[in-house]
């Protein structure tokens, strides 16, 4: 039994008239472009360039991982204030695979910077140039393996032919579906906003750990936006809004070399310019561009391997948002904690077990939890009404939502995770083939 | 598939010509009692008694959960420099009990307290007083759940009525065997070593993780021993002798409310006083607990749910032990690790993901990595003469070992774990009937 809720958009916010992928359009100021390089051999595109023939202002965030792959030291010594490409391959993941990684990317940046200067937007306009060090790349696949640059560099002229210059949904979709490894379903996400009297759009796609073919584990998350906003603010904007997005979100505790979240702005829309993260005329981008990181967040949870439950933990009235964050995934990274999940079991003692190992001080006869809307502990005692066998019929859906008070502070975290089933190990002890 | 090492005598040391649990046989000073409480409702002991007439010197190592169960309470608050008697019940864990689940203790450690007292050995001997705060209690079982003092209360009579004063393999299995939840084997380790002139035992049992009744989820390991040492110098040997035994092992990386090591020495074997744990006279007993330690450590993990391999990881050449047992412990606890052995699949860029997430300062190019005697990486590159399908043929295995250098210092750590199962779902998924 695989999720039903782990279609793309499901995660919508309610409360948006718009949010739905059939509405993905044009953004202005972005080309998108696929093909097939044939690095799977399959039938399908693994290959993406999204191209700001304009530039755009770009922001990262990059894996906390100590080991990160070649693309990753690529991308740290990009010092350029505004990119022209994302280049995005799958299948290779780049890492630990030295030099010759690296100066693979370096090939492959000159010969797209090459390619992207003679592309003739048409007759009448000019030949913009683009530089090797204007564009970023996101990898993701097997670590360790030969990266396979003759396969991409190949590729690079039906890729720059092929530029999309205007993109509907369908052109969206085949993004979507070009940068995903092993995930089953493409995740996008869309809001629009104003900021001062300019309507602006943030589109967004994303891909989730996915690991039948081996050592595929890495979440790539794409920001485009039409706003007009600096490099500097980006990242401010992105850091800020990324803390109960991306960084929320747990599949298995395990973290790869390769994750990359990147926010790109053509700053087509005109719009005001804004100097600060504090301007109020940038709360409500701000309010949706964190609905479509959490839209595509939570999406990625729910299309983790195996994944039958999606499972929302909120841990509230914590001293700081820090214990509240190490308590929130201590619970949702236990093995025991995702197999009572998985096996429908209102198995609370294994939560607070959770809760004692994270190691954050606690007070036991403060602590409040409720599974959906049992309660079952109310200040360190057994809820007198908790009735067992209401919650383990709660637990039979698929969304399931954990909440523990500890009556310590006034600050909180909410942790997404899915549950651990057999299909898990299944898929990830497969072997290579 | 079950692991077929994880019989109980597996581990012993090879070089030592006893150690076989066929070997346990009487311990000065200690007697041992078995009763069916019938706390299970099925016909097996589950309450067990361990006496120690004239007392004894001890030292307890308690859970470093935060969330602590009531038995491990009472024992934290037993000041006496020597107790009389140790019981174990299984099936309830007595954590998140209450008021309530303390006071069962309170009454229980009174009237086994009286029943000990009114003992008769035999005609001709006094009995000897034993005091309730003499007593210490080890509890294992469903967290949350009413504790059944009742049923241990009733079984109180017969437990002091059934106490062997002399123990062979028999009684020690019995023992060994009701402290089992769903452990599959019992766990037995001994040496023997000497100390000044006089030979002294150690011989232990122990109990591992075993949750396919919920939340049963705890290790317990006790080490008897007839030297005589000081409960002071006990706690320092312990403390010492934990490090690399009970305290690198793991099976899903949670941590039980309830776990318990301890040490008790009869003192019956008179061996001449030591003071310093750095006494060489001390010497041989320190390397046998150890050991034993590790015997026991190893049976708990070869017998942890659903294992199909027992996984050694060596980290290597590290600044500081910490650092070395930080990353051995994000390899061991990795899920995506853990399945890729269950696959039998050599996927080694796992476990550089596990290395890196662990957030231990490395330098890559340091890296070296063997599986078993194939070397894969050395000082960060991919070893020329790699033969993945040698390393495949390796990891069908039940044994697997994993070595990682990281050039960087002179310090090591080594963890012991298993893989991820289909049954390590299947096991910690089941309904509560």
């Amino acid at each position: 039994m695989t999720l039903k809720i782990s279609n793309f958009f499901n995660f919508q916010n309610k409360n948006s008239k718009i949010g739905d992928f059939q509405d993905l359009d044009h953004l202005d100021g972005l080309s998108i472009s696929t093909v097939n390089a044939n690095l799977y051999n399959i039938k399908r595109d693994d290959l993406v360039l999204f191209y700001f023939r304009n530039g755009a202002n770009f922001a990262n965030s990059f894996t906390q991982s100590k080991i990160i792959s070649e693309n990753i030291k690529w991308n740290q010594k990009i010092k350029k204030k505004q990119i022209k490409a994302l280049l995005v391959n799958t299948r290779n993941a780049n890492a630990f695979t030295g030099k010759d990684g690296y100066q693979s990317l370096k090939k492959i940046a000159e010969k797209l910077a090459e390619g992207l200067t003679k592309k003739q937007l048409n007759d009448d306009e000019k030949p913009i140039k683009v530089r090797p060090d204007e564009i970023l790349f996101a990898c993701t696949g097997t670590i360790g393996e030969k990266f396979p640059s003759e396969k991409i560099l190949n590729s690079i002229p039906n890729l720059v032919n092929n530029i999309k210059y205007t993109q509907n949904k369908y052109v969206w979709m085949k993004a979507a579906m070009a940068i995903l490894t092993t995930d089953l379903k493409p995740k996008m996400s869309m809001e629009e906003c104003m900021i001062g009297n300019k309507r602006v759009k943030i589109y967004g796609i994303a891909k989730g750990s996915g690991m039948i073919y081996p050592n595929m584990a890495t979440t790539l998350g794409f920001i485009f936006t039409d706003a007009k906003i600096s490099s500097g603010l980006l990242k401010n904007i992105l850091k800020k809004n990324l803390t109960n997005t991306f960084n929320s979100i747990s599949c298995d505790g395990d973290t790869s070399t390769n994750d990359m979240v990147s926010i790109f702005s053509t700053s087509e829309a005109q719009n005001i310019e804004i100097k600060s993260i504090k301007d109020k005329k940038l709360a409500d981008f701000q309010k949706k561009l964190n609905y479509v990181l959490l839209n595509l967040a939570k999406s990625v949870v729910a299309d983790g391997e195996g994944c039958t439950k999606f499972v929302s933990i909120n841990v509230t009235k914590c001293k700081t948002e820090e214990d509240a964050k190490i308590i929130a995934f201590s619970i949702a990274n236990s093995p025991l904690v995702k197999t009572a999940i998985n096996g429908e079991d209102p198995n609370w003692g294994r939560i607070l077990m959770a809760v004692g190992k994270s190691n954050i001080k606690i007070n036991p006869n403060r602590i409040s939890l409720s599974i959906g809307d049992s309660k079952i502990l109310e200040k360190g005692e057994v809820f007198k009404k908790y009735d067992e066998q209401y919650t383990a019929n709660y637990m039979k859906g698929n969304l399931i939502e954990i909440s523990l008070d500890l009556s310590l502070g006034t600050k909180n975290f909410t942790a997404y995770t899915m549950d651990f089933s057999k299909e898990y190990i299944e898929i990830n002890s497969d072997y290579r083939s």
